[in-house]
């Protein structure tokens, strides 16, 4: 089926930069979009829809997340780290079972698909089930079940994370006509021992996969690991040859000069998360700087209940202007950076150079907002009010491959009644 | 009329705290709330609504805006402070003629009623446009025509505004039922003379009303005030007998110790303005030590022009996260906290007791919230909900004084198409 968007406004690249067409035409044939102009096109569509007041833009992309602690949303609010994590999170997070994961899992892809996010990276449990779920829901996902080891007696082959997740790559990735892929995944400095995390980094080179950590989340983590290693997180990795693999570190907040060279040499992707980092008070990561210095810099909401929403417009908005507060610079964030941040750079992280971009070749990963509202009115820079003013609510359609996920109220690929009983029963079951 | 909300979820106090009632009756008389149970009302009501699946609570109130510089939203993005304001700002502002802050208010208004605010503080020109905007909308405002004064030469009285402002008190306040007050204002240290402020706060005192001013802002602002009198902006304007009065100060980014202490002996209340302190590269004010100290902290948007919305939801949600990013430590601020200084505490700076919290005997000014989204599933805690994941976007109804201004989609007093056709000229006259 070939489709066309009339008279929409389009967000686009030229010469390396953001763009804006105006009353412009987007084709799309198949998953793939076909025609980009603000001329029409001579060629006839089987649909034509017309956008006129509507924005088309790149979906976003949400690098780091836990989709299935949307199960966990709100629970122990305000209360001090550890407590939160071995009072509220651990207890529940042990009792979690694939039907769990399925419930927890189907109300992100629902929150996510209604605020505009077309693919996301997911650290979790289960992996299986969150193939599954997100592949029938139609959205983009990189799934990985992270690596850790509490036990120094534990051999590599018992622990079995290795081997779990070289199957799991053989079996699913690149599956669902390419919208799944699977990473290797190690949880974090602090919960691996060096034995595990070579070996492991080892196996996902064999297959050319790609790695998503934690990384100097917290002040006390990233000087423990100085105190028991003699060096930083991102040196511990990058000794023990993680990043010999395309890797993505999530939150990277207490990172040092030194860690942002290794990770310009190795080519690491950064994942800010600036809601969690502020609401768990684990600090500002050195986003700035890390632009400056060339770094592939991505955006992530991280789980549910450290945030406690999946809109990827508040993170935009977040990453726009903490940095100028934390600085008392104005000009640190700009508009576009922000933009690229949440959708080309992802696409790069993701290894999806097919996507994050609205231009002809790419796939048809689209999201229309509806810019007549009293909050978007009036438009003088559409990128600043894509950073600034839009909220994820303000999104009226949700295209994967040249698919429509959703439109103006309407889920086609999920029902949103099945999942809030699904979520019922879990929540019945683990609480 | 009589009006019965039933089988609502609704936040209420109780013992000081915030006690959230679930499958609850609310009834309104006129303007009053007269009933408020988790028991079904005997008295028969005229009209019975039900609230299943939805929260009531206390409309929001926004205690520093500018409402017409929604017309200079996105202005400028991302540029040094002195040139935003020099080059965007001030050039627009010197055209705006009273037909430009009626469309500019009619749009403020609009995403105000949309958003879930019932009540806020506008520092700006043409007061008197202003009242007869929020008057007929059936909002709640505090309004006032800031005093400044660039010449030392100027005479009080050729200044004019200590007249104008008397003048406006003695005929608008407490116009329209009430909804309408008039504040007296002082626009900032830097832009105002020791004599004019201390005439003004004189004449402030006369009538009994209330003074609005933007104070510390920024750092250079702090400083250079310290460097020209010896003393910092809340000493100059408490040596002055600014104080004397009932007054709001917005921003106050950099006050010290002693400008805290002051605050407290002197009862001012302090409006937190976290996207624009952000946006602008202002800096964190140091929130958690004021509330500490017994500081009434309450809750601004600022203007669009520096924020880039109106939303209060998204200024809750900074509120709560960004204090616990800055000092380190996620129990700093609250939900609870942060939702009365939204609501309770900004009523008790306006002057207004009889709303910001849901009671018998409280005018009705409530918000009705969806809470069947994605995003707010499941509700371990109403109040996290509130200030972690609710988005003005949640809101289906806005109720003030008793009377529905939005429902669903629908205003009832404000013509949305006929508020963006005055936009649009004033677009034009303006650019």
């Amino acid at each position: 089926m070939k489709l066309l968007f009339k008279n929409a406004d389009i967000i686009t690249m030229k010469d390396n930069h953001v763009e804006v067409l105006k009353n412009a035409y987007l084709g799309v044939n198949g998953s793939i979009i076909d025609y980009l102009s603000t001329e029409e096109p001579k060629e006839k569509y089987d649909v034509e829809k017309d956008m006129s007041g509507k924005l088309l833009s790149p979906g976003l992309i949400n690098c780091h997340t836990h989709a299935s602690m949307t199960l966990l949303r709100g629970r122990g609010s305000d209360l001090p780290l550890h407590e939160w994590l071995f009072n509220y999170m651990f207890p529940v997070e042990t009792k979690m079972t694939a039907e769990d994961i399925k419930a927890g899992t189907e109300l992100a892809v629902l929150e996510m698909i209604r605020t505009g996010t077309t693919s996301f990276s997911d650290m979790y449990l289960f992996p299986e089930t969150t193939i599954k779920v997100v592949g029938e829901a139609g959205l983009k996902c990189s799934v990985d079940r992270y690596m850790q080891s509490f036990s120094l007696e534990e051999t590599y082959e018992e622990n079995g994370r290795g081997r779990e997740s070289i199957e799991l790559y053989q079996k699913y990735h690149n599956s669902y006509d390419g919208r799944i892929h699977v990473d290797f995944s190690i949880h974090a400095e602090y919960t691996c021992n060096e034995m595990m995390v070579r070996k492991y980094s080892e196996d996902c080179k064999k297959l050319g996969a790609r790695m998503h950590i934690h990384l100097s989340e917290t002040k006390s983590e990233h000087d423990a690991c100085k105190e028991k290693y003699g060096k930083t997180p991102a040196q511990w990795f990058n000794d023990l040859g993680t990043f010999e693999n395309p890797t993505f570190a999530a939150h990277c907040v207490w990172v040092e000069e030194e860690d942002i060279d290794i990770f310009k040499e190795k080519n690491v992707s950064v994942v800010h998360n600036p809601s969690s980092n502020m609401k768990l008070g684990s600090g500002f990561a050195p986003i700035p700087k890390m632009i400056e210095k060339g770094i592939n810099v991505t955006l992530g909401t991280d789980g549910a209940a450290s945030n406690n929403n999946l809109d990827m417009f508040e993170e935009m908005h977040l990453a726009s202007i903490i940095h100028n507060g934390y600085h008392l610079d104005p000009t640190l964030m700009n508009a576009e950076t922000v933009f690229l941040i949440a959708t080309k750079n992802g696409a790069l992280l993701q290894g999806r150079e097919d996507t994050g971009v609205l231009e002809v070749g790419k796939k048809a990963d689209i999201i229309a907002l509806d810019l007549i509202r009293p909050h978007l009115t009036p438009n003088f820079d559409t990128i600043a009010l894509m950073t600034y003013a839009v909220q994820g609510s303000d999104v009226v359609m949700t295209m994967v491959d040249g698919k429509i996920l959703y439109e103006n109220g309407i889920y086609y690929t999920i029902d949103p009644n099945r999942v809030y009983e699904d979520v019922r029963e879990a929540i019945k079951r683990l609480y």
